[in-house]
This record gives C-alpha cells, structure tokens and sequence, in this order.
C-alpha cells in the first residue's frame, strides 16, 4: 500500500521535534519584525516619529498574521497522529514563506519616503505575501488530511472555521491587492482587519468575554 | 454556562506550547537589544565608547523589564489548569507589546546625538512602553483568575506582590514619564530603578542571600 | 578500555539538550537570513525590486540547505543513545558553520552592485561554506558510529542515503565553484538545483505524493 | 530555617523553565554574531574579504566563548535539584553579560578602520566582557553551593575542572587585556586561544578522539 509506506516513520523524525522548530522559527519571525520600525524624516522629532504610521500598522499586521499563523499551525499539528516526509517539506516551505514576510514589512516602512510607486509596489508584494501565507497553511492542511495523518476521532472546529474562512479571506486579500495599486496607504488598513479577523476566535472574542460573567 | 464553554479546549491549545512560544519570543527580545547598541560620535576612540552611556542604560533597563516580565509571566502559567481562547490571544497581545520595546530602545539610543526633542520624545515613548508592558500584564492576570483559569488551591505569593506593586509601578512611571519632558537622561536612571524593583523578589534579594549563611 | 571511558557521562551532558539547542541555533541561522534581503538600486521601484533576483535566489538557497541540515541532523540525533564530549565540540563547529552561513548569503546579495570581482568572490565563498556545512555533518555522522553512539538496532535508511548522497555533492559543489569564476550568477541556480537535491526526500516527493492517492 | 526559605519554591519557578529560558537567549546571542561580520573597504573585492579576518576571528573566538559558557550552564544545571528567587536573578545577570558580548565583538570588527586607538579599546571592551562572563558563571556556580541548590550526590568533574580552569583563564584574561593595549590584534588571537581552552573538554579532545580506536 502506497499509503501505508508514507506512514512508516524509518527516518525517526517525531512531530514534536517539528513542532518545536517550527514554533521557535515562527517566535524569531515574528520578533525580527521590530528591527524594522523606524522614524520618518525629515521634521521635527515628534513629527518624525507619527509619520512613521504605517509602519507601525505594517508591525501590527504582520504581528497578528504570525501570530495567526502559529494558532493554526498549533491547531493542525495537535492533531497529528503522525508526520511523513513530505508534510515536513511542506512544512519547510511553509515557514520559509513566513520566514520571508519581515522583508515586505521592511519594504512597506520603507517605502513611506519613496513616493508612490514604491508604497505601490511594497503594498502589493506585502499582500501577496500575506495572501500565500494563508495558501501555504491550506495546502499543508490539505495534506495532512488526504495522507491521513491526522488523527480522525479529535473534533476539529478550529480548523473546519480555518477552511470555511479560507475563502473569504483570499478573496479580501486579491480585493485589497487591486485596492493597493491605488490607494497604497488604505490597503494596510483593510491588511489589518484581515489580520484582526484571522486572529479572532470562531465566536467573537468580545461575545465570550462579556458572557463569561453571566 | 457560558464560563463552561470558555474553558473547553477543542482546539488542542495546550498551555505548555504556549508557554514555549511566550518564552521563545521574550528571549529574543531580550537578545535583540544588543543590536541597538553603538558608539557616539564625535571625539576619541574611548569618549565615543563612554559617551553612548544611555544607550548602554537604556540595555540594562529594557533587559531587566523583559526579564522581570518573563518572571511574571512563569509565574502565572505556571499557574494555569487550562487557557481558552481569549487568554491565547491577551497573550499574544502581550508578548506584541514586549515585542516592540526593542524599538523605543533604540529611539531612545539614538536621540543621543539629536537635541533635546528628539531625547524627550524618546523617553516619553520609552517609558510609556515600559508602563503598558505591566498594564497588559495585569489584564492577563485579572482574566485569567476572572475566566478561572487557574488553579486555586495553589498559593501565588508572587503574582500577589507583583498586584500590590502594580500601582506603586504605574504611579512610579507617570511620574517618571512627565519628569523625561524635562529632564530625559534623568528619567532613565528612574526607569532602571522601577526595572530593579520588578526583577527583585518579594523580601529583597540582599537580605535572603545574607541569611542563608545563619 | 579507552572507548569504555568515552561512553561514560558524568557531566550529565543530555543528548536531548543538545539537540534542543541545536534546533534553536539552526531556527535562528534560517530566519536571519531574511535580514539580508534588500532591493537593487537604480531604478523604479519595480525594477530595483526585481534586480534583486539573486537574493531571492540565495535566500532560498540558504534556507533549503539549513533546512536540510535540520533534517539530516535530527534524523541524526534520533539515533544516538548517547553523546560524548567529543560529538558535542564536534556539534558546537557545526553550529558555527551554519551559523555563518547568513555572512556569505549576504556577501551573494551585496555583490550584486559591484562588479564581476565581487560576484565571483561571493559565489565562491558562498560555495564553499555551503559544501563545508555537508562536510561538517559527514564528520558527525562518521564519528558517531566510530564512537558507538548510535543505536545499532534502528535502521537508517535516511542517513544510508545522506552518506550516499556525499560524494555526488561534494562533487557538485566543487564544479559549481569553479563554474561560479566564470558564470557566478549561473553558479547560484546549480546551488539551488543542489539545495533542492539535499532537501528532496529519498524517493522523490512527487513520486509519493501522487502515489498515495492509489 | 533561613535555608528552608531559600529552598522552598512557592512561586513555581521551575529549573526546567529557567534552563530552557537561558538556552534560549545563549542561542540566539551566538547566532547573532553573524551579523557583525563585514568586508573591509579599500581595495579589490578579494583584499576587503581577507583583510577583515580579525572579525572572521572574533566571530570564532565569541562563538567558541558562548559555546564554553552554554556547556558549563548546562553542567551546572543538570546538577540542580531546585532553583531559587536569588538564583534566577544571577542566572538573568548571567544571561545579560552574554547577551551583550555580540556588541564587543562588533566593536572590535568595526575598528579594524578606525585606527590604533579604536583597536585598542574594542581589544580591551571585548577582553574585560568575556572574562566577566567567567566570573558571572563563577559567581552563579559559587552561590548553588551555598545555599545548597545542588544535587550532593552526583559528582562533577567537569565543574571541578572548571573551577580549576577558573584562576588560571582569569590571570591569561588580565594579561591579555594588558597586551591588547599594545597589541590589539596579537590579543584576539591570544583570546582565541583562551576560548579554545575552555571549549576543550577536560581531557584533551585528541587524546581521547584517537584512543576510542584501541
């Protein structure tokens, strides 16, 4: 059986130890963002210093993404009965895909002082990049269900509202995309509602919080 | 019951991963300081080295508050019987505002060479990130006994003092804050002795180490 | 008996440990290297962005060629029932050679503005670090078994492979750095060509992949 | 009991935690140093790559010396039965001496062009901060003892070894730092050698390396 041997596991390669590089690569990406922020010449301090906006947003984007991206991929690796040599491929592509999202940040910030054609450019780059974050999670969760690695008795409704968000999120991304080639500066706005959507728990955060006192 | 709800975990988020991530990205945001350091220029070799002495403060201080706030940290997860939703993402917004305090770091390094502005402004932003570091802090600690997260018949001494000096820390760092609008290199002496009072333990740190010997 | 003697653990030097760290340093080599990627003046935005493609290339490279390294090292360390104070030096120089890999892949991406010169001196070093991280681990691998560290019930295809793989690499490698005196820019793809190769599984993914669908 | 005090642990704080904290932060400290490595302008693009090899030196002999300091914590940790409050505050010490070694070691690549007076003090800078990391572990390794934090059982050679290796690498510390005044560069290679030294297991490696084959 073809399936059967993608599951023998010869090589030793555990899912903890997966986890546990994955994790710490997405904890280094996801902390390296700061390097990024700068101030905005020229001005005063103060002046340097807010309108240097975006690339705060741009911090926070890319932050929440991340972060985003580690829930899910907790999400998914928890339910792991097993990895195989492909999926941990899979798993290398995705992280050098993350691994990557710190440049068009820098880019963005960057961009600020260089007109509009470069925030054009670097808004498009940073939201394709977002976009095929989410792609790259999709495809290895693709996987792991078609392989059958997953173990089949854990509910997972994290991760079915993963799939069902799916959809509608490439589709902000692609509306933003275009967006950007317009209105560079607007297209980090909507980037972080994305964001602030991919974050957010399946039933509204602010719902949970407030019922928990009932 | 809605607070039932919160505490189911169908999403396999273990606090131990978490408490992996958390700690992960703490020790890179307290590594990353070093490369914010520098020399100050104009003059010799060695008035250059000894002239950057805020910045080299301004190390000490950011290190001992991340410190301090990993301490806190461990010492509420090590706490917890479960984390929920919510909880996952107060921290991630926590460890975001820990994440940034690298930046004013380095704002507050490089003012140095430019003027009075600039050095207001950074200690300004420099200590009102140290100030929401605590605050974010507290929110985690207040939901996490408020969604009953943890477990209670454990004693905390710890996080106690650490609530009954939070207002004493947030009065300390207003204070120090408008005092930075006048005198900046003096606010950060102040911040290093609020980082000091964080890391030290509860009864203080010289009177154990000279018992231990009776 | 001599090899009785470097059985022997008194320094409770953990096998687990050891990798633990080793993972963090390679985490941390593969996400450094997003710090090198920058755009290519002059231009347009769009173009200087897409004059970058060398350090794209490189960027993939080194990641891929870290990637493998994490690989063959875990399928390494799963083995070992235990370690030496020799085998942990001999993975502390591999750690430092990886771990210098984000020098030479920012060399690459520099070299770009200046000059064949600086081209053909970049590929070459680049090369050569890349073939001497192979190197490095190979020496692991042999001193392992000559030590008797390593488990002999487990079988290990994965590692037969990786021996297998040497010579034709090393090979490779050198012929891609001769290449690189003359076509350094052509040289960077026969690089990836030879990161893909090391990355791949045994059979090829493709071959797995569709397979499983049987 | 004053000792019972110290030795009870109601705050959680797990050695576990604390070992894989500092872990942490010596793995990123060590990995950073890459990013200090630079070409040396004037010249061809191959002189500016060989005349920076005092930086090629100093990322070793850092390397080799966060190395030494992550093998000996580990040794002493492993021998740990519990931790304490003041325990964890001097590992924090510890932790921010090392993790501000990646600046000396900056400094004394950048003044490679900065004349003889720059060489000088980064010599002496980077001198003074790797023999503090010495006597910070000594201090940490002095104060287990004390207050009766290690495991009495289990022997260790290795940190006897230490201890001895203690007077002897600060006289060759202080001596060096005294040359480096006169000869900067003479002195990293003199540190290199102090490094090694320290990396070196207590019997030789090679001793031991070509007797396993008897």
């Amino acid at each position: 059986m073809a399936d059967d041997e993608i599951g023998t596991e010869p090589s030793g390669i555990s899912a903890t130890r997966m986890e546990a590089f994955s994790d710490a690569v997405l904890a280094i990406a996801i902390t390296l963002l700061v390097l990024d922020l700068g101030v905005r010449p020229p001005g005063s301090a103060v002046k340097q210093f807010f309108n240097a906006w975006p690339s705060y947003l741009a911090y926070v984007v890319s932050f929440f993404t991340i972060g985003a991206a580690w829930l899910a991929h907790h999400s998914l690796t928890a339910r792991l009965s097993r990895v195989n040599e492909v999926f941990l491929r899979l798993n290398l592509l995705f992280l050098l895909i993350v691994g990557f999202l710190p440049f068009p940040t820098r880019l963005m910030a960057d961009s600020l002082n260089q007109g509009a054609d470069a925030e054009r450019l670097a808004a498009v780059v940073y939201g394709v990049t977002l976009m095929v974050i989410r792609l790259a999670f999709a495809v290895m969760d693709w996987y792991s269900r078609r392989a059958h690695l997953v173990v089949p008795t854990i509910p997972d409704p994290d991760l079915e509202a993963e799939r069902k968000k799916l959809g509608f999120v490439i589709s902000a991304y692609l509306f933003t995309i275009v967006l950007s080639l317009v209105a560079p500066l607007a297209a980090i706005v909507l980037y972080l509602a994305i964001a602030i959507v991919l974050v957010l728990p399946r039933r509204s955060m602010n719902e949970r919080f407030f019922r928990s006192s009932d």
